[in-house]
């Protein structure tokens, strides 16, 4: 998509690089239009996309997933080079372009903290008047603000999740286990089209404090908290929201804390908008967080895109100003030594302030409740 | 568990090693017992794990999942250091535990084909007298041949798969889309308990060529071939099965093509046996599959465990004798220009030849039918 080179090309530009090599799976996906499946689960099946100011970009790919990249990228057919997986290395044909290239003694962007430690050697030995810089904080900075196809996809995907939790939730029942509850989210899940359901958490009672427990036979019991947290891809896309419910109805103090979490929750929520910085987000939440005598984890919210968790962060590290068209992923969690509470719901930054994407159509506002008779 | 650690030091002893610094997620789970879930999906939260001859094995990983270390890795309580994810270094971390151990001087074995560059950067600065050795091999060879436990769940895991693809042929009908095929096929994953369905292929029609094709809205029309290949987690071990089914009854030429697949597969198969080569097996079915006038890929099939393709595969690149309790696929592959046909199956080594996993309950000598009507 020429967007994306237009906007890496002016990347080049300010970061005075002459060539910008991308490997990691999500940058991949963001500079072809397409995932290859096997990338990550079979390391070696390295991708690696080159693009300079005056060269159209490249692409080598394994033979296998050829056609891959060939049928469903927008990447021109003589742009892609293909290699065998076995007698072939994918960083030499990634060499042999850039020396093609003309970039020998260059400034090379490429993602030094993905980059494997073996194909770094190979490039300082074959090329060793190129000079490396790290492109990752320049990814982050491209993929902050999203573009309108990626808007879309977000939007539409994420509208539809909620559903599925709080469908699992009705058809549930104590004494059932938390294995039947994801089954039950598999099958909305794949109802709502989605593509994959990335790392599924159902964590019920005293594992409800595993921040991301995988379901277990574990059976759900009257009293229970059963923490779901939905995190999956469509059409390369992320969606991620979280609820928590009880097994019967909630008890007092159970109310009482879910309260104060949704209070700092909207309280944040209310914040977001163009040109608000992101720490302060985060620093006012901590406050009234602390005031409920909770303790943050590392971080409030994420921002969500090709990957899960990407800038900008609301944390206390790093500071970002927000702008029209970031995702956010709000998510306070508050654990006490049995019981772990979330809350967690995807926001569009809009032109004069903020967008549910998540939370739209069914009340978050009590903890919901899975029969108990 | 006991006989890795022990299985790390002999490995150490051999290659003259002092320490053995372990970050795969693959290996990570090999040595600790469990997976963390997001080591995967948010890559800066590394895990990292030491052993030396003399110390006891201690493991670094984000707060955020230590409670998921502590509770379901078999790592002493003790040993366990967590580190939190924005303010923290890992890799920081782990060499303050190779320097407590006196590891400043000796030679390291670390895997290179993963260790991302800025990781390695901070290890040449920090441990200057220090040498690294690409671990990489090492591991390949500590898990070429599987313990009792590993096969226990391999064997019982893979001897269900195949039972969810003839489930979802049988239900399917010409109209239904590929992704109809893949909801039945989820619903028969999480009936037998899988963890994960990794990376779903559905690839029905002219799609059928394209290796690990993820299911579409495609519908499938009479004559269709529709190739399916379920690869997923249980327990942390993977399952491998392809079946290719025909919409309708196949014609005489798919019958033929498919006759000759099968006949090469079998003869492969009846190869296998401890002392066997593998380039052997390799060689002598390319031969026979070029004989019928197919092609192969890059390789007849590879091993299975904790990875879905690691050693030994059958290719004409590496030799690996055969031994007891590895595991194989075996995949002959062929495609027209238009029709993918594929038939995989897991296979044990045995003491005294090998004993099939998958392909014993339904007969897989005939192309499998989806009904047209």
């Amino acid at each position: 998509m020429e967007e994306i080179t237009e906007l890496q090309r002016r990347m080049l530009e300010k970061y005075h690089l002459d060539a910008l090599v991308t490997m990691t799976p999500e940058n991949i996906t963001y500079v072809t239009g397409t995932a290859i499946p096997t990338q990550v689960t079979v390391r070696q099946r390295e991708v690696i996309h080159i693009v300079t100011m005056d060269h159209d970009p490249e692409v080598v790919v394994v033979n296998i997933e050829e056609p891959i990249m060939r049928t469903q990228s927008w990447m021109p057919q003589k742009s892609i080079t293909a290699y065998n997986e076995f007698t072939e290395s994918p960083i030499g044909l990634a060499i042999g372009i850039l020396q093609k290239m003309g970039m020998d003694k260059k400034r090379i962007g490429i993602e030094l903290s993905y980059l494997p430690t073996t194909d770094w050697q190979i490039l300082c030995r074959e090329l060793p008047e190129a000079e490396f810089v790290n492109a990752d904080p320049i990814y982050e900075e491209m993929r902050l603000v999203k573009m309108p196809f990626e808007v879309n996809r977000i939007l539409e995907f994420g509208g539809l999740i909620e559903d599925v939790i709080y469908g699992a939730f009705s058809s549930a029942r104590a004494g059932m286990t938390e294995k039947d509850i994801y089954n039950m989210l598999v099958n909305g899940f794949n109802e709502i089209g989605g593509d994959k359901l990335n790392m599924p958490v159902v964590a019920s009672g005293e594992r409800s404090i595993l921040l991301n427990g995988a379901p277990t036979d574990r059976v759900l019991r009257k009293g229970d908290l059963v923490r779901v947290d939905m995190m999956g891809i469509k059409n390369n896309y992320y969606c991620d929201c979280c609820r928590t419910a009880v097994v019967g109805e909630p008890d007092e103090r159970q109310r009482n804390i879910y309260a104060q979490l949704v209070k700092c929750h909207d309280d944040a929520i209310s914040k977001i908008r163009p040109g608000v910085n992101s720490m302060d987000v985060y620093n006012e939440f901590r406050t009234q967080f602390q005031s409920c005598g909770f303790e943050p984890i590392a971080f409030l919210g994420h921002g969500l895109g090709l990957t899960l968790h990407e800038e900008p962060y609301l944390n206390p590290y790093k500071n970002t100003a927000l702008k029209e068209n970031m995702v956010l992923c709000i998510e306070p969690i508050h654990c006490t030594e049995t019981e772990g509470f979330q809350l967690e719901n995807e926001i569009l930054v809009t032109a004069d302030g903020h967008r549910m994407i998540t939370g739209t159509k069914h009340p978050y506002d009590r903890l919901a409740v899975i029969r108990a008779d």
